[in-house]
């Protein structure tokens, strides 16, 4: 452990011990300052935690989350929606309600903006990801930040609390998998849901569930619905199972294992599985061998599905993304016509809220089974619900889509507003990045255009004018276009215990923090590694294979093994060519490792390292001949031959014995300096 | 007075009791309710606060409140600004400062979002103004809110807390005069500071200064040099002086006698003054004869003013809008060539900051001269400060300019930040509209764009698509049109006492409210026509010249008077025909009408009235013969002849006895019919 990351760990003691009151100034000057006026290099903004901007500022203490994203919902998106839905002087029931003051008796409410920048250059342009040969390119571009962030490195952002590139889902820009907060949560027995609009494997959602060097990477077969194979087009090679790797977003979201998952997106689950225990099986068939409760496409099945123990809810209500609430409006070119006839939005037939399932019908469901999940009483829970197609409406310049999609998460909001303990559970809402939608009164003459008669009765003009590519048409009109992410901050608003934490001035990987430490997770890097302290694996012999579990790999995305034989040969071992490259673990479950080439009556090693905490587990057993014991090999079920737990030595872990005797040294002295700092500033605030 | 306002009076007085902790409950269900969902009508908006959003929420209590308006700055010009000058990750200085809880100890600190729109249709459709004829058109249009605020009706929103129509000054949507923040400070004894790098006569600073039915009612010879006379067409002729109306702008800038007055626009006041008492004499003349220290385009000569009694200063440091920090760039249409060549702004070698006249300088000095003047010092201040080009500059899409803009208003707020006390200062920063730049990662098609270099050395689009009139120039090329106001909501920051009222989702009349219950100003109607309460008149015989002097009509714009001889007949008489024909109320100072066609040795009554609180002096009085006193009529300065004072009984005003114990009575009603909804309100909340 080198000073700097022991320095690390020791401003994030003092930072835990201000949260519990030992320390009462607000501030301390550390390596990740507050306010930082110049900015950040990439290296030290591509670090766990690194675009913090209000690391110095106290968590509160929630049982529960619920965080509410707005895909594309900037202020100009909620404005075109409550100005047509309510009128400009409404006021949206659930959105406007959260960070409210008046709401909570002016206790625990904020709102605030924060930037969402991303690393990396453009899109297209990703640090990390496929070369021309479809190799991983791990060699970042280190001079690079992207104003404009997409959905999945801003979803990385709050989810795990590092700045990456544009197609990452939670790994950094060097493609490592940076934990998420369902990893962190179930480490922390609590109970997890994920609910979108969206195709479940789409990025928001996706940050939940998975580490992909790729956001395309949607199944085995990749983005496809099962009849084709796009895999090696959107994932980067080694990711797949076949090839040694994690696997694809779909495969990964059954080995995280939230309680609760609901959306769209089925049709990627009809895909075959390549590689591994499940290969020649549907993901769906996957899903159900391993205990999930299925709903496709059946919003009466979602309805009707309750809290069982060991059986996960796993709903995906559309092949792909949800019908939206209302039907599409067309931006189009300047016309007058357009003013004397003003658009009025129509009910689409095929909205799943007809059917009872509108996204406020799916968040009663996920908080119904959360709260019947025991761990989810004991413990609490993270959830989050999105609300997706308001990106996907205004990427098409379709501005009654965008507003009936805000007008479905307004209402989602409203519910849990209602019907959560704000006193122990912390609701924030907020969006993943900006987008196209701005305001007039009048037609802009070059960028196209929907007018709109709003609630109070009056015109409003919507225009779409960010379209990279032209979009003019055959005959010179204009055809809609793909309009695009814009990089403005953004609100943030939050109701419940820590809310103060979004006030100000703030970044998209502070609400990581505002999460996991209001939630109580380990939120360093150094915490995190930590999970890892007890890890154990067994060798097993089971059904006639030898099998090895691990459980306890907590601070883990990630495992590699060995195994050796007597003479130190190695007869197995996992790919470890990408940082996706390997096992994944299933956080605190079993994750198993299939050992194929042991042969009876011989000794082995095998070494089990969490990628993540660089914890090892060494076992050294000897395969059971036949008659060697009292009962025959694999008569039973689970019959341990061997194990072994994590040697937390100097030796073993990135964090040993030694390096927690460093950790106490300079947390002494960095406590001495920031009492020194203490002082000082308290001699300039005056 | 009926029912109605009897319980808005009551209301206000439970609202200012809850303030001072007479009533604990956070909310009360009013008229003027917090959270109306789907808006209210426009004749309910209209109505003096009828827009707040909050008005439940208590207010702090400072001595002083600065408020800091980046004229355009949405969420996306602050961005735009950050990203080039600071780098994404970067951090402002000022304008990132206010509303971080981490800088004043978590204690007062605040930032949310506020609606802008305003009433009466589009820009162009006022609500009020000219009709064909030139006559003001008094017959608003009931049903109409517009998206997108101009500066003039957001300015009059927070200036005011009235609603009204784009190109309204300080009036409402009738067209009547408004109190603003100014004559309430005022009022109260407080000193007054007016800065901005526009035209002083521009929107923003105009709603301090002056009530005006159209905003480009700049002078009395309208918005010229002097050298011709265009009032006609920007003047509502009624409000001129030599029509019997309240006069221009400047001329009324002049009455409001603000303490401290710096901004651009001299050249208006090389204008000939065509009515009244300076008729023939240029404003810069009048300005002089009323004892302003004057500086005209000579920034040495701004930063040497010191504060001398009595001496209000007016400095007027171009003839025009201030020029820029940076020279201009130009948004073009779509060109690979701009991706490989990005620009990087230059300093323009013309901004008055090179001459020690930057916005900081000038806030600086006017902090200074309020600091100095023993009402700012004994009774505290309010200071407006404007960066007015941010708007100008997008206008004309001009990345560059807008951010030079931005920086400099950042160093402004910086200055503020660092140089006064927090614990007795609010400090307001926000924007009066959000504006047309969209930060992008590629070049749009059809929409212009600037590619910068921003400060962490990548490229960031600045996109600028709502031009409303078509804007290619004969080739087919773009020649950068004029970009657009937006409607978005705005971020809204504050850093001081009272800066919880910021949080959340506001209205931009909910900032009056914010700063005149912070300061102790007259919020209400009620209270505002109280103002009036203790106005008299003094009829002098002065230099030969019969003059009636008024003091203490502060809770009036605006006078009109008539005087009778003895058998009833009007001898003469102000203009009453439009709510801004009359007299223009010097507030807290003495307004002086001359009356004109005095007979020696006959009586008159003469009755003065204000026009917003309906309080009437009457005045008996006989006019000296010659030799029928001790002294020669005249030979004094100031012989009174006889006075009179407000008459507050019911028949004189509308509020009298009467109305005041009906007022009580109603108080201890709607108080009684509060506790009761506290009680219900503490029932849901549970």
């Amino acid at each position: 452990m080198n000073n700097r990351r022991a320095l690390k760990g020791a401003i994030a003691a003092i930072a835990s011990a201000a949260t519990l009151g030992v320390l009462a100034a607000p501030a301390l000057a550390n390596e990740t300052s507050t306010y930082n006026l110049n900015g950040k290099s990439v290296a030290e903004l591509a670090q766990h935690g690194g675009a913090q901007r209000i690391a110095a500022i106290g968590n509160g203490n929630a049982k529960n989350v619920i965080l509410f994203i707005g895909d594309g919902m900037g202020d100009s998106e909620i404005t075109v929606a409550r100005d047509y839905l309510k009128g400009a002087n409404g006021h949206f029931e659930g959105l406007d309600a959260v960070g409210q003051p008046a709401e909570l008796g002016d206790t625990n409410a904020g709102t605030g903006q924060y930037t969402t920048f991303s690393l990396g250059g453009n899109s297209g342009d990703s640090a990390v990801g496929k070369d021309d040969k479809g190799s991983l390119n791990a060699n970042p571009n280190p001079g690079k930040l992207t104003a404009v962030t997409d959905s999945s490195a801003s979803g990385s952002a709050w989810a795990t609390g590092t700045k990456t590139y544009n197609n990452a889902v939670d790994v950094d820009v060097y493609g490592n998998p940076q934990l998420n907060l369902f990893e962190l949560a179930k480490a922390a027995g609590k109970a997890t849901g994920n609910v979108t609009t969206a195709e479940i494997q789409d990025a928001t959602p996706a940050v939940l569930e998975s580490h992909s060097t790729e956001r395309g990477c949607y199944g085995p077969q990749g983005k496809t619905d099962g009849s084709s194979n796009d895999a090696a087009k959107r994932c980067l090679v080694n990711q797949l199972k076949e090839n040694g790797g994690i696997g694809s977003i779909s495969e990964q979201l059954l080995d995280t294992r939230a309680d609760v998952t609901i959306g769209g997106g089925s049709k990627y689950f009809r895909q075959t599985v390549q590689g591994g225990e499940y290969a020649g099986k549907t993901v769906w068939e996957q899903a159900k061998e391993m205990g999930y409760q299925t709903v496709e496409n059946d919003p009466a099945a979602m309805n009707a599905l309750e809290y069982k123990e060991g059986q996960p809810v796993l709903a995906l209500m559309s092949d792909g993304n949800m019908p939206t609430k209302f039907n599409p409006s067309k931006a189009t070119a300047k016309d007058p016509a357009k003013d004397a006839n003003p658009t009025v939005c129509t009910p689409n037939a095929d909205w799943l809220g007809n059917q009872g399932s509108s996204l406020a019908d799916m968040t009663k469901k996920a908080l119904d089974l959360l709260e019947a999940n025991p761990a989810g009483d004991a413990n609490g829970y993270f959830l989050q619900v999105e609300g997706a197609s308001i990106d996907k409406q205004d990427h098409a310049g379709n501005a009654c889509g965008q507003i009936g999609e805000t007008d479905d998460f307004d209402q989602a909001i409203a519910y849990a507003m209602k019907n959560v303990d704000l006193s122990n559970t912390l609701v924030i809402v907020t969006a993943d990045h900006a987008h196209t939608s701005q305001i007039l009164n009048a037609q802009p003459a070059y960028a196209l255009s929907t007018v709109l008669k709003t609630a109070d009765g009056n015109n409003m003009v919507v225009s779409y004018g960010t379209a990279e590519a032209d979009s003019r048409d055959e005959d010179g009109g204009y055809n809609g276009g793909d309009m695009a992410h814009t990089g403005t901050q953004l609100r943030i608003a939050a109701s419940g215990p820590g809310a103060q934490r979004v006030i100000g001035l703030t970044d998209q990987t502070d609400n990581f923090y505002t999460i996991a430490n209001t939630l109580g997770l380990a939120s360093t890097s150094d915490a995190q590694q930590s999970l890892s302290n007890d890890a154990k694996t067994e060798v097993k012999l089971t059904d006639g294979k030898y099998v090895a579990e691990s459980t306890g790999f907590n601070g883990d995305a990630v495992l590699s093994y060995e195994l050796k034989d007597k003479s130190g040969n190695v007869v197995v071992a996992s790919d470890s060519s990408t940082p996706v490259s390997g096992v994944r673990v299933k956080t605190a479950q079993t994750t198993g490792i299939t050992l194929d080439k042991v042969t009876e009556g011989n000794e082995y090693t095998l070494t089990v390292t969490g990628r993540q905490s660089g914890k090892t587990v060494t076992v050294d057993f000897q395969a059971p001949a036949r008659g060697s014991s009292d009962k025959e090999p694999g008569d039973g079920k689970n019959d341990v031959i061997a194990s072994g737990k994590v040697n937390n030595n100097p030796k073993s872990g990135v964090l040993g014995n030694t390096g927690s005797a460093i950790s106490i040294a300079a947390l002494v002295i960095a406590m001495l300096a920031a009492i020194a700092m203490i002082v000082k500033t308290a001699k300039i605030s005056r």
